[in-house]
């Protein structure tokens, strides 16, 4: 029997656009000779809807595309993903459910146990768990479904939430010869390793093969790489989803056994999630070009890289905003990186507005000397013109923040951190070296001279970041323990051998640069632990 | 016996702070003679943290502070709220908890039943749900207590959600004599009332009296209205705490029961919630002065007026930046209102940087005609130098956005929505006009010109907001059913009689906006449903 796995890249609420897809794949599918087509969690209307499944016309429409696709479905098996209303009388009154299709007839459905409200998750808002296993009979064979979070609490691997079942265990009583997973697991770095791991334990502990169906794309900041998994009985991997692509594979698992190798790189998939990240935002909203400040820093030389990568060197535009205090360097290396990615530069010197405003402003400054005011009004002024370039010509602006500065609130509001994406705001600057070195893995792109020079807002006089800041070896540690494990200050400090007062300084600025935070770009999210929804900090409060 | 009702307003995270008020206000229950102390929900680390509960430290430091207070009760009987470990295994581990604590030595604890999770409130992020009555004895009397939205589900006033448990009708066979009930209930627009309402239907089903004791001041966008009830057995209203500020009352339930009137002031209210909401943002993060823009509309007037309650007119600035496109009247009637108001102003024009930008602009702008691009130009131009004499003079920027505007993207990112707060980014144009004849009602504080003069942007020649939008009583018909009421759009369009094709135009503007939104500043609450935490919409989507 072959089961069609088909993963799909689904813009959130296009629920004629995914139904498409859907069709398409299940005629691929007849094509492929495969019995059972397996879809992502929530295929009909992406991952994840938010506060669209308020609205009772948006459930509505999601029960009438799902019509539409038992009529196509004809002698096919299929497990399609979509939220359905809980009638029988919740909390919430939706489920975030499987609909199974059999015969050209809506069999019954599978509702979610285990709702992540965690993280990026939020799905207590919305749903009502499930109470009820799902098997049924297919050419003889017990195929039982679940739904992505609910084969995770078997290997523990469930964050913050220890849930009090585990539909893998209760599964263990119903002897089954197959379990289905629709899945819209994010991206993290390192998590598509735990993902095969996860589905391993389950196929063991059930003894029978487990195919689990992931959602590929960028839906704002939640990547989903896709790697859709096949394993086989005794847990080795049989077959792999391309990542952070669509893709289909028919399965057969009545031929024997097979196994195959899952060749995991790590700094590579997190390169390819950023670059799709970038592609998806633009290309589900229709945009195609795209500008960004090129300041000769690290940042904003990977940011141009993975815009060119994602959108073509023909839709990105650099511009470069030098002040007095922009190095030579700067200058130079940015237009050879420009040149080395074939990217359009432009060339236009902040010094003269930046004179104008400073005596505008001259008199209502009375006699305070000269200090971060200056430095923002500069990083504002680029801000101006950027923003009046994408007005002007349709470009969407790339804020160049890293997930270090972001932190710290080393950055300017309403000027560096300007932009409709912050493409890198989840990337420690730490991670941002390695992956330039990446890119340069073949041959010099990012000019040297970027990577090599100490890391400078040149926004006053010879100012270096480590005027203000720890060596970022030391920020960026803090910054995991602290934002992405929750350890305190003493663990930190002990775990990493750093002064105390180092790891409270910086736990501190965090904590005090969250006003920032609140007004910056979405972040592409790539760690366990990003800035943006999944992480929430009151701005005004007492602890820190 | 006296029951000593604390209505306090505390700051997120504040332990010792906190504490401290805790401590104070059971010396003052003592003096009163009173033998039950009712703090409200989460009285240790204020409502609320939010992901400062992922930290142990923060949950360890609580149980702390509750030894500290346990330790000064004495012979009272304490209710105080806070955040506890669930150790009997739970899917989140926490519980939103009372400690009861009598005779100088904690009692017990009783658990939050409902945990909201829709609109601002994220409980089962955090919580598990308790699931055993607390009824103790107290002078002979049989005392229940309960926590905030436990009451709620009683009178069906529960958002979106249906509980499937109600504690106050579980609490019938326990014949007691009092319920008491630690909330941390939201102000929104006429929900006082409402607040009363549900406490009276409590009463009425358990034949006891109700003493519900909530949190006032603000937290970030939410705003506590205090308001702290005590209804009779029969349901009438007996004792009602102050708006909007802290207050406390020693109520004596064996006293003959008599009643008092709600002077209920729905825009007054409001008016107060506003001003309490931008002391608080200011107070508890140790700022005192404020700036904002002046145009000589109305927005900006109100928003002056609201600053100048809230932190007193020398703390104010208002910083007037005419261009070519302000009318004479914007400027004039500006310094009267500023006059009245006793505020200082600064005069800034900004048609010299704005033709500098220009300027250096036009090669880059080819042949295009002047748009949208100019506009916002000189918005972000306000945008710096309001900022830059916020950077200089450590001003907090006030944003001056109304709800309408904020909806349909009627503004400019990194312009007009500069600001640490959205003053009134949840006050429809429609209610702005009626806060303002509020503020005149005694004598004519806003110029009438700001009040009747045709809303304009003042961004190009003449123009009116009436060229890009519907008239504002249209605008607001459709916000508040679509925003506020999640009403389809062919029922907005029957519910007002407004052309389907008018509703669905603003309808996909306020989807268009949300990139726009999600960068804007935070916005006091005072509606069911405001821009901000508590709606969560996508930004790449294809429904609308």
């Amino acid at each position: 029997m072959k089961i069609f796995v088909s993963q799909l890249n689904l813009k959130i609420g296009d629920l004629d656009g995914n139904t498409q897809k859907i069709v398409r794949d299940m005629e691929r599918a007849r094509k492929s000779g495969s019995k059972i087509v397996l879809f992502p969690e929530m295929t009909i209307c992406g991952y994840m809807p938010e506060d669209l499944l308020y609205h009772h016309t948006f459930i509505e429409s999601m029960t009438e595309h799902l019509e539409k696709i038992v009529k196509e479905s004809h002698d096919l098996t299929v497990f399609v993903g979509l939220v359905r209303r809980n009638t029988d009388g919740g909390v919430n009154g939706l489920y975030n459910s499987a609909a199974i299709i059999s015969n050209g007839k809506l069999l019954r459905f599978y509702d979610k146990w285990l709702l992540p409200t965690y993280d990026v998750f939020t799905e207590r808002r919305y749903f009502d768990p499930g109470k009820e296993l799902c098997v049924i009979e297919v050419e003889g064979k017990r195929v039982a479904v679940i739904i992505c979070e609910d084969i995770w609490q078997h290997a523990r691997q469930t964050g913050p939430a220890q849930y009090l079942r585990d539909p893998i265990e209760e599964l263990k009583k119903e002897n089954i010869d197959l379990l289905l997973n629709l899945s819209a697991s994010p991206y993290q770095y390192q998590k598509p390793d735990t993902r095969v791991e996860v589905c391993a334990k389950a196929a063991k502990t059930l003894n029978c093969p487990v195919i689990l169906c992931c959602q590929v794309g960028g839906n704002d900041q939640i990547l989903f790489d896709g790697y859709s998994v096949c394993v086989n009985a005794n847990g080795t991997l049989r077959q792999l989803g391309k990542g952070f692509e669509e893709d289909y594979m028919a399965i057969d698992i009545d031929a024997p056994t097979c196994t195959c190798s899952f060749e995991y790189d790590p700094l590579g998939d997190l390169y390819r999630a950023l670059v799709m990240g970038v592609r998806d935002y633009f290309q589900k909203q229709g945009f195609t070009k795209a500008c960004l400040g090129l300041s000769g820093g690290i940042d904003s030389a990977l940011v141009i890289c993975l815009a060119k990568e994602a959108l073509g060197a023909e839709n990105v535009l650099g511009i470069m905003l030098p002040s007095q205090y922009s190095s030579k360097e700067s200058v130079t290396d940015s237009e050879t990186l420009a040149k080395n990615l074939g990217i359009e530069t432009l060339h236009i010197p902040i010094e003269e507005p930046f004179n104008s405003f400073v005596f505008l402003l001259k008199p209502y400054f009375g006699n305070k000397p000269i200090d971060v005011t200056e430095e923002n009004m500069q990083a504002r002024i680029r801000g101006i013109i950027i923003m009046a370039l994408s007005n002007k010509h349709g470009y969407i602006v790339l804020s160049t923040g890293n997930k270090s500065e972001t932190a710290l609130g080393y950055c300017t509001l309403y000027g560096d951190m300007c932009g409709g994406l912050g493409v890198i705001g989840d990337v420690m600057k730490t991670k941002v070296y390695k992956l330039c070195r990446y890119i340069n893995r073949e041959k010099e792109i990012i000019p040297n001279g970027i990577i090599d020079r100490p890391p400078s807002a040149e926004l006053r006089p010879d100012q270096k970041d480590s005027d203000s800041l720890p060596e970022y070896g030391i920020v960026d540690a803090v910054l995991q323990g602290y934002v992405e494990q929750n350890l305190s200050i003493d663990e930190i400090s002990q775990k990493h051998k750093i002064p105390l007062e180092t790891v409270m300084g910086l736990v501190q600025r965090i904590h005090r640069a969250e006003y920032k935070r609140r007004q910056g770009p979405p972040i592409l999210r790539v760690t366990r632990k990003s800035f943006g929804v999944g992480r929430r900090y009151p701005i005004v409060q007492g602890w820190m």
